[in-house]
């Protein structure tokens, strides 16, 4: 392991030597070598996906797995998105002179080696290769055992056409051991590796944050709220609380608890119930909710779990202070929103609440990179500090001070 | 100590309800009450002083850690001046409107909470004290034992300024548990500690590092080398090494190793070697060096020591390409220079070199938050993520969106 992070490392130092417009054509060259080996990719494909049935995997599981002609389409289309993208790299994100007549900018630089650890989707190897290839970076890619044979068939494809390109395929590659313990010297080796991105299940996240010296971005849980205050628009409170659960209850922006304020709650609850009823949405109340409508009783722990399901807890709270304090207690700081025409209620809420994104009167699903408008997405960041939010390729930057002297000493 | 660290993290609530007006006033009266107290801090200090004798203390280190009138009116004029500075909270850091016409903007906030280990110079408690509140953050302050009495009541006239404006002492406190193993125990409080800023020796900030799952911001080694091109103004070249190690060698940003360019070794050497021994300086190298003028030799191990001392190794490369493949190997990625009037040199050197600061034809003693024009320092981070290099207050913030929706749903 510490010889192969050895040479991703010094791999790394070949891509401050490649120009914008080649790192592009080399993109787009993957994108096409992706295309022509469809039923290569399909073939390796079908080897994970018999092991899935004999491991019994969900069918849910089962989908997200699957690659199909048109999926390996989609994976190189989102390659020649990421080759469109504007060059990360380079950027002048501050300058000026001091005092002293140094000239200083601050330079946006590639982070180095980045070791990415995920699940299930093959097509997060293309992706997550292609945004760090775009973007400099040496990617070292940890994916999902069932898509052990996929991924595999990706990353040869992708490494052919850096050969081509007399690249050193080290820029883009599966971790050789991708046993527990091979994560867990991964993570260790931050004399090589200068970033992990986990992105998983908890308790995947907690062992990578607990024993990791290398520095983490996380991909952490969703544990997102949505106030209704007595000043909302009812209509727009009720299609913004239905937006949020059940367009796609599985992401991690999607709503877990709904609060609604009690000066209000008689004349909402009936009327989100009957919403959520048509849209078989399983609710559960805290008493103040079950005087009102008639739902099993929600607990602490339910206050407390990222169903990632089609399942809402319903609080009734006094006022924004109310919900605040709720949110305070059990939020992930992922996002949350709070729908209200009143200012003062909207940025007391907005300044109060610790998350990566606060909304007023729109939809938690819209914590994302694409409607952001960063055009590609790393994941979303539940980290406070580097990348927080939708992480764009940005993310995958970091900056160093460039300074012109002329001589100049203290 | 984690009930030490829950009324810290609910502490910072009260932080976001603070007007910036309030908070430069409470500054200005912290300033005031250390002025008022200098009595008492100079009997606290004289107990630390008594121990350091009785320790056997270094006259440096002594000198470090004394207290007296002028030093506690220059540790109030700090706070007066970090007063000053502008806001760093609530800052609109970008801003736009997305497609689906919400409006996002991208505004600084406070970190939140904030262990700060340091060592024996006690002014490090009332600064970082200020910057933290300043910029709204609670702090958790570990100080060196050598500073003890010092730090406590240090501490006790900031508390006590709090507590006048009804405020929580909980803003500002050292560390109950001072030991090793409360040190263990702060930097596993995920739950409520949000950043650790460790500044020290080596052992401290490798095991702040290795066993911390806080994330950690490092103010480490710097192991800084200054490259003369053949196409250097020579007298340029003399004076900014002269200035690099001599003018101040115990700090992060002087000098440790010195390159010199083959094509002008013959000449050059013997001219350094007549200043630096003007300056008293020790100094080793290679054997090409050796070969030129008469100094002991430099092994791998002294290219790899921070000397903190007026010692300089020397060593002859070839070119540029010789100069960047010795600092790719011994740099610690804090502060490097090249001195040459050669464009094309200079960008490579710029470019080709991982470090926070890479400077053309200036003395890498200008990594510093003062020089740098940041008016305050927080330290200079060798961290490759969050706060690169010279750290300013915005070093202590961290940012989240805020979206103004008008009931937008996906």
């Amino acid at each position: 392991m510490e010889q192969f992070l050895q040479e991703a490392k010094s791999a790394s130092r070949v891509l401050s030597l490649i120009s914008g417009h080649d790192k592009n054509r080399i993109l787009r060259e993957m994108a096409n070598a992706l295309r022509a080996n469809t039923m290569n990719l399909i073939e390796a494909n079908a080897l994970d996906m018999s092991d899935a049935d004999k491991n019994k995997l969900s069918s849910a599981l089962k989908d997200r797995l699957l690659l199909d002609e048109k999926r390996i389409d989609a994976m190189a289309v989102a390659i020649e998105e990421i080759a469109a993208l504007k060059e990360p790299v380079g950027r002048v994100i501050d300058g000026w002179v001091t005092e002293d007549g140094l000239k200083i900018e601050k330079v946006s630089i590639p982070i180095g080696v980045i070791g990415i650890i995920y699940e299930s989707r093959p097509n997060v190897t293309s992706d997550t290769a292609a945004l760090c290839f775009k973007s400099s970076n040496v990617c070292v890619l940890k994916g999902g055992k069932e898509a052990e044979n996929s991924n595999i068939a990706i990353a040869k494809i992708l490494q052919a056409t850096l050969e081509k390109n007399n690249l050193p395929k080290a820029l883009i590659s599966l971790i050789p051991d991708s046993s527990r313990e091979g994560v867990a010297k991964l993570i260790k080796m931050d004399k090589y590796v200068d970033l992990i991105i986990p992105r998983g299940g908890a308790g995947l996240i907690k062992y990578v944050c607990d024993n990791a010296t290398v520095s983490v971005v996380k991909h952490d849980k969703g544990q997102c709220h949505t106030y209704i205050d007595k000043d909302a628009k009812l209509d727009n409170a009720i299609a913004i609380a239905i937006n949020a659960k059940v367009q796609r209850p599985g992401v991690c922006n999607a709503m877990e608890t709904l609060l609604v304020d009690s000066a209000i709650a008689q004349e909402a609850l009936p009327l989100l119930k009957t919403e959520f009823d048509k849209a078989h949405t399983q609710l559960k109340g805290c008493s103040n909710t079950q005087n009102i409508i008639d739902v099993p009783h929600a607990t602490d722990e339910d206050y407390d779990t990222e169903y990632l399901a089609n399942i809402l807890n319903i609080k009734v709270v006094e006022g924004v202070d109310g919900a605040i304090e709720h949110i305070v207690r059990f939020t992930s700081g992922h996002s949350e929103a709070i729908i209200t025409e009143n200012i003062t209620a909207a940025e007391k809420f907005l300044n109060s609440i610790d998350a990566a994104v606060v909304y007023v009167n729109a939809s938690t699903r819209f914590t994302d990179g694409g409607a952001f408008g960063f055009g590609a997405e790393v994941g979303i960041s539940t980290n406070k500090l580097h990348a927080r939010g939708p992480m764009g390729i940005e993310g995958l930057t970091t900056y160093k001070f460039k300074v012109y002297g002329s001589g100049q000493t203290r």
